[in-house]
């Protein structure tokens, strides 16, 4: 394929492997960089993972997936996100990254157009550029405070040639999420056109606020152009799993999705989809407590903030994630991550990695435990007083 | 992405779902269609994943996969294939339809020429348009005869433009493999041009002849040009875990490979990483036995064929197939099996579905039991002898 300069290594990685390096040599290192919960993949998920393997649950299955999984899925969405999901439009991919670039690898044809809120997921913009090396992005910025979008900026850039849409609430990297009038006002825009919204749900069980999470593919307005990814890696850290899925209502494009499983996947491994199947048997008190500790990490990144004249930051509300403002520090999001490494070993990510226009922020992950996560909070306000004293 | 007419349902699954079907209805099938080893997955491997699942290998891992596992295959193809492998050029992707999809991504432009011996697996031309919808595809016809190449035209075909040459052996769906000196033939044509040579080796320890298999990328003549992929699927009878890898000397294409990875995957699952670390310490004897049934069911097949005046069929040596030619048969491929699986209740593949030009030939899978296979060949023998009647 024709590889574009969007397409570069992901860089997410690079400071937290720095990090695990430095904790390799005998440093202690706080990392606030990835995205995968802390807590381990709950045991009766392995269990049934081992159970289907010894089964025999070893063999090629439906490239769409197993039967019983689809079912359990539609059903999941049907009961908590409201969307009207049958099994023979959900499709099981590995992983929610994947389901991602089959959908749009299916819809986007050259020249089209896809528009996507920035900050992102810094795989957005690369797996747009490898399902259609010629589709154009129109990259739409959030407000730079409080991380809203700006629908009269969003109505005014779609054209004929939008063909998707790509949103993602909870957000990676804000830990925004929609509140109801917002949702239906962006719904509303939504609903003059009729291109494909693609709406990767991958954060919404991670929720520390209690803001309900509304799913576009809900919408009747919307008819049934919402194509809904989800997936296991972030609810019951399965991350290294490597299941998601997506819900296609649309016949025509659920064909070329299928086809493109069929010739890249195969399928996705098959005991791990009994597996997945018995993560959706869970009760959702397993991540509650989860997101207790999200709520405390979120609280004291918030005090610090409030104590600290050179940060600000939007409130994070579900997700994994907080993006702080250190534009008054005078330093770049590389410089303040690469120096805090350095300095206090801690490990976040910069904010450039999610956009060009967001330099001025850095990522913070939330998800570690209570403990490490106020030493990382203590080493980062060491990190401002020194700066400011240098200053 | 453009969606060329190539990209079209993988239909080798359908025969042998009709054949499920019925079987499920009580009617006894005999599936001679798909390309499963009959075989459980060894029990040492569960064993490995279930310990590494325990051991909380759930996470994300490197891209490129676990370092341990990397270097364990560097070191096979080493020892087994005298490829001069590195642990740092290899990707563990999830499958080998994967590892090829990522090569292909990587390397073709629009305007490129991919060289495809024809009869192929159905998958080989449909990746390449995915990869890349604007390559062109050179399709090379072995001999109807003995399935040899022609070496000279392949010589008369390789230009400018050629990019890839896509070979396979152990072939599928013919079950040749290259002797000696074709495979050095072959190879000096191959050093003449400094296209990238993929060698899938996916069938390589299923050798039911005891012909040596080689491997392109052993020979120093071609350079750095090889690229030798395999998995764990057909040796360790693993197709349901979906993981592959391949060996990527040329370190431009492996840059761009290990970006399609983490952008499209991530990573291969992380304990079935694992899980593939013990498959390679398992003693070639565990496959040898296989090879006796493979090796009788091919035995069986060449009796049938040599009663039979309206069949006719070039040697299977490896792999899990045999192409027999019914073109004497009066019909067309799909005919003859759609025919035979209602009336005789036995399921094999078209040959129209491994290229345009082979729908005078069947594929014949070697993969079930004896007991199951010579029932097979019992009822395609009946078939043959009441077609015969009617003409």
């Amino acid at each position: 394929m024709k590889i574009s300069s969007e397409i570069q290594d992901s860089l997410e990685l690079k400071f937290s492997r720095l990090a695990q390096q430095k904790n390799n040599e005998g440093e202690k290192m706080i990392s606030l960089g990835l995205g995968e919960p802390g807590f381990q993949t709950p045991i009766a998920i392995i269990d049934a993972a081992e159970k289907a393997m010894r089964d025999g649950r070893t063999r090629y299955s439906d490239p769409l997936g197993i039967k019983s999984l689809r079912e359990k899925i539609a059903r999941k969405l049907n009961d908590e996100n409201c969307i009207n999901a049958n099994a023979d439009a959900i499709l099981v991919s590995p992983g929610s990254k994947m389901a991602l670039s089959l959908a749009l690898g299916a819809i986007l044809k050259p020249g089209d157009e896809c528009i996507v809120m920035m900050p992102c997921y810094p795989s957005y913009l690369p797996q747009i550029k490898i399902a259609e090396p010629d589709a154009v992005i129109r990259q739409v910025n959030l407000d730079k405070e409080n991380f809203k979008i700006d629908l009269e900026y969003l109505r005014s850039i779609i054209c004929k040639k939008t063909r998707v849409i790509l949103l993602n609430f909870p957000n990676n990297p804000t830990g925004r999420m929609l509140h109801s009038r917002e949702f239906n006002d962006l719904c509303e825009v939504l609903s003059e056109h009729d291109m494909i919204i693609i709406s990767d749900e991958i954060y919404e069980k991670l929720n520390h606020s209690g803001v309900p999470h509304l799913s576009f593919g809900s919408q009747s307005i919307l008819k049934d152009r919402v194509i809904t990814i989800n997936g296991f890696s972030k609810a019951y850290s399965m991350t290294g799993w490597r299941i998601g899925y997506l819900h296609v209502p649309n016949k025509s494009i659920l064909k070329i999705t299928s086809r493109l499983q069929q010739h890249l996947n195969t399928n996705t491994a098959t005991f791990i989809q009994h597996a997945a199947l018995a993560a959706l048997d869970l009760p959702n008190a397993n991540i509650e407590n989860y997101n207790k500790t999200l709520k405390e990490n979120s609280s004291s990144l918030e005090y610090l903030v409030s104590k600290s004249p050179e940060v600000r930051m939007g409130s994070s509300e579900g997700g994994l994630f907080a993006f702080m403002n250190i534009k008054a520090t005078g330093l770049t999001s590389d410089d303040f991550a690469s120096r805090l490494l350095v300095e206090q070993g801690v490990a976040l990510t910069p904010g450039v990695q999610f956009g060009q226009d967001w330099d001025d922020h850095v990522r913070v992950s939330l998800a570690i435990d209570n403990k490490n996560f106020q030493e990382g909070i203590a080493r980062i306000n060491k990190f401002l007083i020194r700066n400011r004293e240098v200053k």
